[in-house]
């Protein structure tokens, strides 16, 4: 028997590698299957999301005198539909675990004290375990973070309704995410951000970005002393002496591995279990994977962390690769980031992106995204690749995986694109390929 | 110097990689740069299209109770402002080309006999000759064909308002795109269909799409026999007898090649000028590309014909390569597909593809389209596939790719997805490799 540690991407799709090869595999859920992915964070985000982009759509258009009107939203509604949806695909996800052939345990926790396994705190034998716990917002030492109105990705379902004014403490792809979410609903929404606003990003693609938070009051370099208010958040105090209303707080600042139940294995300090490429911990037998073995975060990554797992219980060595994992961002556009590494000598190539499905009246505007390529000059191969555009999320993922393969730009030529696109990305390359070309010649 | 006849993407394409290479390039456009593509057909679709789904999503989301209203559309500000943008699109072109080193000619009409080349009857010494001179559309032959209200995609911006009943005579793509369009807006619309609906599309992949168009009369194995009205059309007369009311008519009845200014050249019974895989046609130094070449009609084909000729143009032998071309039609959804050809051994795998971006709030009325995969049991290679999702358009270049290459469904495990997506043709992959590897074991 094999036994997993929360339904996640992690643990989910570990599992179902394991019962696919015909392990007796049982999985323990404390709350519902799929995870924070589907509960709080990114099918959160995609229904919210999906909505904000209308809005704003439909602004453009009204501004056009293409449409007559822009329809208003009802925060209840949103809110309860998405959690029926949500609720809904909880069931597909659990159809679909069941079907593959795990035993699915609800309601009950799983522990481990080094390589011993308790369900509820009772023992049981387990030829292997996969520990999946996910992860948990981090909520900075203030005052006042306890108060009402103040809310973390997971807690934010709580919230009644739109709040007139909310702040968002934090400057990740996270708050940026629900900065224009809320701004787009008509909540005036102010952004604090300890150091810089999406600085991890590359400066061309955040430029990109920044454009969709416009509207959006954004204080870098500052920090938030305390959230002010009797029983409910009222305003924040910032470092610079500024104090800012809001009836929501949402706190962006970062997550924290959900390791308390693990004893007895090695740990970093910020709970993140240890593990090395194969997803082993330091105790014999047992596994982890996904949001609990720390950065990045990512659905993938966890998805991908869970079948490598999978595969060496199953005692076929495969390791992790965390090359060309893509990093995506849902604001008005997409923005989606992946390179198989950083080279001094290559070159960075950005264009502005051709308008097409969902960009097309943004022309009016005057902007309608950006592609971006890395290329070594050497081989011609491809290195890195950004999009910011509608729709750039799905097809980066392909792209990472021809980067991964040591796809050169001279090979786009061979590459029949689907018209109208709003990828700019084969473009790119190709323009790239006759650089070289000219240069050779 | 090199004579490009036609500024659409065929010959653009071609002359701008002529002129990359350092040859001397004029390119004769009678009308605007871009094409049909650019000015009545690809982005004619995209700029309507755009402005459709933003309408069934806020139906949707009213439905749901998320919007309090669905806004109204003002057809002769969309005409006005399509055709504003589609100008502005025509500059970023010119530009371009002319950046590339292209001389590019406004207003003049390129004609050929035999190797002879003529610009508005004037003879001038070319090296070589590209033409791409494109396609229009066809209009059956019946009575009330030119009446007013009649219209084709080439003439369709003459329409001045929404019509309160529209009849669309064809079955292909194009009518099935603007019957969903107009249908959007608010129109009655009929569709007549000489033989079947988008019947040369995959079975699945035609019954998901036939789902985008609810709400359409659709009237199969009929013909039409006349469009009645004194000076406007009033109604249409089918082979079944029926006669249907209709204030505006779009005939979507197929192309036909525009060689009726290239003599000298060998051409099929439709017109279509003859040419080998290097784009040769019968006479030295005369190439063609595009539309004017037949089918299959699309701009990326025509591009990629345009830089083939260019190539042999230069003198480095390319040929053409059809395999893998992605067939699109745009709905609510996308939907594409791809095939490196067919093989009777192969196994055909479809499955609803998951809710992301753009379908999250479609899961509420059980639809969120479908994904589908052709495997080669044998090799395990990817031999087909399609995508009926938002967005499904810009993956499948990159699969098409991919497919040519030989990949199979075995090296899906190496494709790290960015999360959510609506993509399910990697998940599908993925699963036909775990069905191939338990029939191995």
């Amino acid at each position: 028997m094999i036994i997993i540690i929360g339904g996640g991407p992690a643990g989910r799709i570990g599992a179902m590698r394991l019962a696919g090869a015909g392990a007796e595999v049982r999985l323990i859920e404390k709350r519902k299957i799929g995870g924070q992915c589907l509960h709080d964070r990114c099918m959160t985000v995609c229904a919210l999301n999906d909505v904000a982009r209308l809005l704003e759509y439909a602004r453009v258009q009204k501004d056009l005198g293409i449409l007559d009107s822009v329809p208003s939203v009802s925060y209840p509604a949103v809110r309860r539909r998405m959690r029926e949806i949500q609720e809904k695909l909880s069931t597909v996800l659990d159809a679909e675990t069941r079907r593959a052939g795990v035993d699915v345990v609800y309601g009950a926790e799983g522990s481990l004290s080094g390589g011993r396994v308790y369900i509820d705190g009772e023992e049981v034998r387990a030829d292997a375990v996969l520990a999946a716990t996910g992860s948990r917002a981090a909520i900075p030492d203030i005052p006042g973070a306890d108060l009402r109105g103040v809310y973390t990705y997971q807690t934010l379902h709580d919230m009644e309704d739109l709040p007139r004014r909310m702040v968002i403490v934090g400057g990740g792809v996270v708050a940026a995410e629900f900065a224009h979410i809320f701004r787009a609903f008509g909540s005036e929404v102010d952004m604090v951000v300890r150091s810089g606003l999406l600085r991890d990003i590359d400066e061309k693609v955040r430029s990109a970005a920044v454009r969709d938070l416009a509207g959006v009051g954004i204080r870098e370099e500052t920090a938030i002393l305390s959230i002010e208010g009797g029983t409910r958040a009222r305003s924040v105090r910032l470092s610079s002496g500024e104090e800012i209303e809001a009836d929501a707080v949402l706190l962006a600042t970062g997550l924290v591995p959900n390791s308390g139940t693990l004893q007895g294995l090695q740990k970093r300090p910020d709970g993140a279990v240890v593990v090395d490429a194969h997803m082993r911990t330091s105790v014999e037998g047992v596994y982890a994977a996904g949001d609990v073995i720390g950065p990045p975060y990512l659905t993938p990554a966890a998805r991908r962390e869970g079948v490598v797992a999978a595969e060496n219980i199953l005692g076929r060595g495969t390791a992790m690769d965390y090359a060309c994992i893509p990093q995506a961002m849902t604001l008005r556009y997409d923005y989606t980031i992946t390179a198989t590494g950083t080279d001094g000598d290559a070159v960075t190539l950005s264009a502005p992106a051709p308008a097409g499905p969902g960009s097309f009246w943004d022309v009016a505007r005057g902007w309608t995204g950006l592609a971006q390529v890395r290329v070594d000059p050497g081989s011609g191969r491809l290195i890195g690749a950004a999009s910011g555009v509608p729709g750039a999320s799905i097809p980066l993922s392909y792209l990472g995986y021809l980067m991964r393969r040591g796809i050169t730009v001279s090979e786009f030529d061979d590459i029949v694109e689907v018209h109208p696109s709003t990828d700019g990305v084969y473009g790119l390359a190709r323009y790239a390929a006759g650089m070289l070309r000219d240069k050779r010649e």
